[in-house]
This record gives C-alpha cells, structure tokens and sequence, in this order.
C-alpha cells in the first residue's frame, strides 16, 4: 500500500537484484527506517528481533534468506543446514515452516547450479501468492462494505478492528485492512476505529501508522471502548485478523477479540474474520479447549517505548513497582459470535457447513 | 487500609489539629508523597489537578478547603465565596457539590465565631459516614467472597476488578475493593486480576499499588484479557464500582466495564457493582439513553507518564504521529448484566423492584 503516495510492499528485492529490503517494525511507529538483508543471519536475526512480524512477511523472509544462503554454497548441506537455522529463528511460525518447505521441496531435486536462480524465483511467488490472496480477501469484504455504504448513503461506513491485520504483517493489502484500502481506494466514504491493542500496542503503533499514511481515514481507541461505541450506534462492522481458526469456525486472534465480538453480538453489528484459507486449522473443532494460549513475558505488559519531547525513544515503566503481570497473547472467539469468514474464496459463516461447501476439498 | 503494615486513610487531620495531609495521587504509582493542604486555593488546587480524586474524597477536601477559608474569614460573604471557588475545581462531581451543600446548610444559620469549630466537626462527619458506608458494603461484600470460598475450599477466590474503586478513591476502604480487603484481612485466600484501565491506567498505577501496600495477592492484566480469563474458569466472580447507576440498575462505570460484564454473562460469572446508595441516580431509567458520556483529552490516550531505568518520570507518546484518537470515559452496563448491587444496606438485583425493596424511602 501507499506511504505518502508512494507504493510499498513489507518486502522487496533491492536493485542490486538479490539482496532484499524490509521495513523495521520495530521503529514504528516512531521512525520509518528501511533495512537491507544480505545473510542468512540477517534475515534470522530480522525475524528473531521482530523487525518483520506476521506470518506470511517471516515466511517470504526465510524464504529470501534461504536464497542468500545458496549464493553462498548451494550444496545439500548448506541448504539443510540454511533451513534449519531459519527455522529456528522462531520455532512456532507454522507459515515459515510452510515456506522453508516449499523452498526445500522444489530445490532440493535440483542441480545445485541452478538452485540460486529457482530459489529467487520460489521466494518472489511465495510473495506474489500471498498478494494475490490478500487481494481476494479485500475483494469479497470490500462487497460487504459497499453494502454497508448504501444502507447509509449520507454518512461514512465506520469499521472497528483490532490488533494489526494489514500490510505489514503480509507482503501487501493485509488481511482485515483489505477491504478497507479497497473501499478506500474506491472511493467509499469509510473511517476505522483502531482498538489501540495492549499490551504491544499494534493497533496504535502499526495499524494507525499504515492507515494514516495510506490516507484512510481513522481514530485510535482504548480496547475499553468498542462496545460503548457499538452501544450507541457508531460501529457498522468489525473486521478483525486470525492467527488460526478451527473447522467449525471457532476464531483465535489477538487477546481482547473476544470481547469485541460479544459487543457486536449484543448490538447486532457484523463481526467478520478476514483469513487466508491456509490459516485454518482442519484438524480441531474447539478452539477455546484445544488451542494453548501464549504466555508472554509480563514486561510488555509493565514497560512500554514511546518518543519523549525531544523525539528520543525511551522505555518507561508504567505499573505498581512489584505488582505482577500476566500477559496473555490470543484469545478464542467461539463460531456463535462471528458473523462470517471473509476468504481468499468468498465469505462464508463460521460453520462446518459453510466452510466445507467453501472449500470441498477438505470434505472427508 | 495499610501500606507497608501501617494503617492510613486518604485524608487526615495533621498534628496541627487544623491542617490536612492527603497522598499525592499523581505521583501514584511511581512515588508515595504526602502533601499538606492549609488553604481553600491549595484544596482546590489539589481537587483540579487530581491530586485527590473519587467522588468521597473530593467532597471531604472540599469540606477541609472550606474551614480554612473560614478560619481567615467566618462572614457569610467569604462562606458563600470559598463555597463558588472550591465548587468551580470540578463542577461536574455531584459529590463535591453535596458535600459542599452539607457544609454551607449547616454553617451558614450559626453566628461566625462558632463556624470553624463546626465546620471541621462536619467535615470530620463527612469522612467517618463514607469510611461507615465503605465499611458496610465490604461486610455485605464479603458474604459473597465468602460463599465463593466454600464452594472451592481448595482453591483462592480469584476476583476480577476494573478501574480504581478502592480506599484511594474513598476515605477509607473503597467501594470494590472494600470486601476484598475484609475477605483478605478475615483470612480467606483471595487473588485479584486488575484490569490495566486504559487509558489513564488507574487498575496498574492504583488498584495494584493499593492491593500490594495492603499485601493483597493481585495480577495486572490488560484490560483485553478478562474474557480469556472467563473462559478458562479462572475468575470466580467481577466486582467493580460505578459513578451512577440508574433507577432500574443500569450502571455507569469506567470505560470497559460493559465488556467485561458481557463477557461474565457468557461465562456464568457473577458480577457485582459496589456502591453507596448516594450514587444512585433514582431520576433516570435507562442509563444507555441518559446518561452522557464524558469524552476527555485524545492526549490520555496517546501520551504516557513511566519511570525510566535510573528512577526519573517521562512521558512518552506511544500512537503513530498525527493519528487522531478518541478518549470516551465511562459506559453504561445493562442492569440485566448485572448479577448484584453491593449498597451499604444489602446486596440486591439490579431491577427497580428489588432497589425500591432496599430503599423503600424512594418508592412514590
């Protein structure tokens, strides 16, 4: 998408046609600062410290690393030897274990001459796939929207999301932000409500950032206030991202999702998840009893960086010296509560029905 | 209640016998400072700049402001002018205007020369009734702990609670808080989750700090994060204040509130709203429709005050630059979620009905 009228993707390959350029994200929203990846170790290290998040932006970058490796040496070793390092830059992505896969699966018959060359080109597909379905999503939501539109023609489409479903954590578009660029862009008069998302602040940090310099329209709130606003009319629709949603629909995302959903539910506003079908997890029904929650370290929630007056970041401490913190990443926002899946396919309900008749392939 | 084994309230008497020390509670919870107040301007002051704030403080301030303007000036012209002045520090708290009212109704038939000794009696009185009426709803609370606790004799009660509705707020006790610290001080093993209560973090600034000084077993959590809790059966029972809480038992509270009120009801945990029955407001019905909502500074929400590593504060701005936000104060919870209200007289249904039943006094 756009950063002050120029179009960026989280990712691309420099112009000396092989080392590859990302956005540090862990500088915004407080700087815009671009790196330039050229090891195997770098792009670890880019995905270890965080610099690229989301799961299809680590996937592309393994998949970019991979690649500097075999410039190095593209001799069996050397690529099981890349693999696995960057599979251990962090252990639970199940995207870039499927990239490093995808990788290792279609170069590894090959020559080594020729796996450099291929290997390029596997990893910019891996991108391009990822736009595509990207792409689709905004597609099928932006419908949902236009709806939106004409049922108030006077008055803009309000749109609350939570956490960070954009650009930045894909290679383009993003997932729940889609249909909102494409409405956008489409000139459909919509303004978003960004949940400010504790304890990492995403909402405020990076979906702010990416819709502010995209021009969209927006206003951060505190997770607190969603409902209040729901209450009151001022929400036609949430749309929110998911890490891993179940077989009957059951949706994990960023803790704090299932409070807004039970908001929308009180209210009658829409609660739609925008997912790339490849994010669904066929082999579970309940999501609240088989999904383990991440416990992250209690500091994210005590401590945060923000820019003092004179524009230097600073790390501040902001709870009751000594009083403990728990830091729960995701909740799960049973089926019940969503109003429909908006796929790279179509959007469908939240229901073993719906989503076998959306994707019969996986039909027993 | 006590910090660090020693018994304090909000506000007392110094040693001087006429002025009044109270805690700067804008250093809270970064630093634990005293500050005297000798005159109506520093009473004011202390009111405007929320060195004190909780509806029961403030008035009790205000009382103290007014006998030090009476002390340099007993006339009925300087009685009626302290009263404007220090009415003008927050003239939307009901509560400094009752107080306020209490004092001017009492003072003003008596000769001048017996006014001071008056004015510090009731203002004494204004403080003993609230530590009365805190003391009540913490028994009355407690009872419910309590049942809690010999329903799960092997385990500790695990108590969710939003915002700062604890002894800081009050004079002595709290609202919320007020049968948690009963319960803990009778022995019953109780762990309070603390919502964060974004955006001006009165759960991890505050409720954390006044529950650790007490010694009471707490865990800061977003304020996301109470739904998962639920969910996983890890909260036993909600109890928070209000502000104003409607004829029919809806109930104005700190922003969030509703959310995790639904979130209770989807979970089968009770949820109690605490509070003095001069917060009832028996004019309105429907607090949805009725009541407005305060919107406050966007800064609250982008700009934070912390400590850095070597012990100094600075705030720090956190959003994306030039992201607009928006800062609503308070919602309004549905009596239906609602499973009690705590009074100083009883725990009742949150209905007219069974209000009218504890407070026959209002019935037409």
């Amino acid at each position: 998408m756009k950063i002050d009228g120029k179009a960026w993707r989280s990712i691309w390959v420099q112009p000396d046609g092989w080392s590859v350029g990302i956005i540090d994200q862990t500088k915004l929203p407080h700087a815009f600062i671009t790196a330039r990846l050229a090891s195997a170790s770098e792009a670890s290290h880019a995905i270890k410290s965080m610099m690229v998040r989301g799961a299809p932006l680590i996937g592309a970058t393994a998949a970019y690393g991979l690649c500097f490796a075999l410039r190095e040496d593209a001799s069996d070793n050397a690529l099981n030897r890349a693999y696995a390092f960057l599979l251990a830059a962090r252990p639970t992505a199940i995207n870039l274990r499927w990239a490093l896969d995808e990788m290792r699966n279609l170069l590894l018959p090959l020559p080594p001459a020729q796996r450099v060359e291929a290997g390029y080109a596997t990893a910019a597909k891996i991108c391009d796939d990822d736009v595509a379905i990207c792409e689709n999503i905004g597609v099928h939501g932006l419908r949902l929207i236009e709806d939106a539109a004409r049922d108030n023609p006077e008055r803009e489409v309000n749109i609350l999301t939570h956490c960070n479903a954009g650009w930045l954590a894909t290679v383009d578009w993003g997932t729940a932000l889609a249909p909102i660029y494409m409405a956008h862009d489409a000139g459909v008069n919509v303004h978003v409500w960004v949940d400010e998302t504790r304890p990492r602040n995403q909402g405020a940090a990076l979906t702010a950032w990416e819709l502010g310099k995209h021009g969209v329209p927006h206003t951060i709130i505190a997770d607190n206030a969603g409902g209040h606003l729901m209450q009151h009319a001022r929400v036609d629709m949430c749309i929110v991202g998911t890490d891993r949603t179940t077989a009957r629909g059951d949706v994990c995302n960023k803790i704090g999702t299932y409070l807004k959903a039970l908001a929308a539910h009180d209210n009658g506003v829409p609660f739609y998840v925008a997912l790339p079908s490849t994010t669904i997890d066929w082999t579970i029904e309940d999501g609240i009893a088989s999904i383990p929650i991440e416990e992250r370290a209690p500091e994210e929630m005590t401590r945060i960086t923000g820019r003092t007056a004179n524009g230097d970041l600073c790390d501040v401490d902001i709870a009751a010296p000594g009083s403990p913190a728990g830091n729960y990443a995701f909740d799960v926002t049973p089926a019940r509560l969503v109003s429909g899946l908006i796929t790279e396919r179509g959007v469908c309900a939240a229901s073993s029905t719906a989503m076998l008749e959306l994707f019969p392939e996986r039909g027993k």
